[in-house]
């Protein structure tokens, strides 16, 4: 495998983002309260910084204003060559002040590393979203992640195609990661969701401050999801749905979807069936924020792969007499 | 128990609203469905009419655009005293067109009955909401529901206060109940929800198709659900949550909430107890919707009644030769 290199240096500018969209509750909540009580957030070696990403959507109670933050990190919007006009979208904005914030992205400057915090409608448990198989770094926090969870699946996604920009606040950091966690209602906070997050977050600052600390940590085979394709709903020529995702697929996330099984139930009582011909594994099935987006479900791949031992940091040379 | 009058006349005009709130997606896309087929809403002495109440809202995808809907079917906003402006928000318009298609209210021209549909975050399963336990035809409505569905509580719930305004949509007709279905997502149509809230408008429609045939109901008892207060979030000074429901009493909607128990969860750790004097029911719990309104949960009673025999029709007398 490719490795990209891993960091050289201790982490110490760590950012932990809530409210990337403003509706997803777990992370506005996490995040408003740590502005409020940052002690949670800090450990020996850094303190990581809490981050209410989207503040006018927070308030709005929506995922964004005027459109979706989580895919503005682009270079076309922040680049130096764009001029930047009191006409642009909110969310352009805010990407631009998040990048003076945290990044520049793709910087000397940057930060460290950003920890987004997710919500979503489907039954997606506990999912890590990552950009790359490659980066040994931050797979090697997923599998920390995981070996801290054992009583529940806590499973590796590469949303973003491959070669294809990113565009992600925590593609604005040197590292990063997203945390993915449902079901829960856009709006709504659940206390188990919370307190999952929650600890998660803090093995995420864990991990870093073992890493910080001179921690090696060997090598180890892993699995992980990658996209494939999207799916949209069945639509009336006018774009209205025309049934929807069918019982049996509802809340199956990640389980394997076998050529032939049903994915739809028209609303006139007939069922759509899935007509590839190998196995996929949907994710984000029945997802609220999706539907505008034209995708019922996403179709990934099972991947498995050797991920090399990441090595203990060099202590930093000791300055000459 | 003092009832009010029963119809003595065959229903005839019978609507069904869906998206009076515009991202409850059971209702909204079974109207679209039946405004394009609206065959399975016709009975021998009937056909209901399909309307999706909140156009606007439904195509955003929020549950109003300017106010919430299914409040604004009050006399300050339907009154002739009131003049209309352009300035009116949507909501309060499409009160007044509403008024005119299914009303006016509280008059003889106005609908027989509307149903009207909803769905909600909380765990209410398949829940009734009627205005009065006086009104007998209403009841053995319910009743026949419950009988129709006895794999599954069917909840009869009375939202409205006593001596209250009446503000819904289906205030307008001269009888009415809405169905709420849960949980589910704002903006998500889940199969299972939408299979039963089509059941259960089929089965309004031949209840109401009986009576129409002139069937006699007996008299029996009855269980409902009345709400007594409303009960908020704890908030931090700024109004920010500094928690949420406890995960003990998430999810068990109309169970016993008894003196003592933990209602709430706090950020800091902290558990916040029920400190009422009387059992009472929770409902609504971590709806989406009331985070706005300051409710966090409604506090209902449990009430026991008799309902009288609903009588058949008279057969109209036959004209004289």
């Amino acid at each position: 495998m490719c490795s990209l290199p891993v960091p050289r240096e201790p982490l110490h500018r760590v950012a932990v983002t809530g409210g990337t969209h403003g509706n997803e509750m777990s992370g506005v909540c996490l995040a408003q309260h740590w502005l409020r009580m940052p002690r949670e957030l800090q450990r020996p070696s850094f303190s990581a910084t809490p981050v209410l990403a989207n503040p006018e959507a927070t308030a709005a109670c929506r995922r964004y204003v005027s459109r979706d933050l989580n895919r503005a990190f682009t270079s076309s919007f922040l680049s130096h060559s764009t001029r930047a006009t009191p006409e642009d979208p909110y969310e352009v904005k805010r990407a631009r002040e998040l990048n003076q914030l945290l990044g520049p992205k793709a910087s000397g400057r940057a930060f460290d590393f950003i920890l987004d915090l997710h919500n979503t409608t489907a039954n997606m448990g506990t999912c890590l979203i990552a950009d790359s198989v490659h980066n040994v770094f931050t797979m090697h926090l997923c599998r920390h992640l995981q070996l801290q969870t054992p009583d529940m699946p806590c499973r590796v996604f590469l949303y973003q195609a491959p070669g294809e920009e990113t565009y992600s606040i925590n593609s604005v950091a040197k590292n990063g990661m997203a945390l993915e966690l449902g079901p829960q209602p856009q709006g709504v906070l659940r206390a188990d969701l919370l307190s999952r997050m929650r600890s998660l977050v803090g093995a995420v600052l864990d991990f870093i401050e073992l890493f910080n600390q001179g921690t090696a940590f060997p090598a180890f085979e892993m699995e992980a999801y990658r996209t494939v394709s999207h799916v949209d709903f069945p639509r009336t020529e006018e774009g209205d749905l025309a049934g929807t995702v069918h019982p049996q697929l509802q809340d199956r996330d990640f389980e394997p979807l076998q050529p032939g099984a049903p994915i739809f139930q028209m609303f006139s009582g007939k069922d759509v069936h899935y007509e590839g011909e190998a196995t996929v594994y949907p994710v984000f099935i029945n997802e609220a924020a999706y539907y505008e987006k034209g995708i019922a479900f996403m179709q990934t791949e099972k991947l498995s792969f050797s991920v090399p031992a990441l090595p203990a940091l060099t202590p930093a040379p000791t300055p000459g007499p």
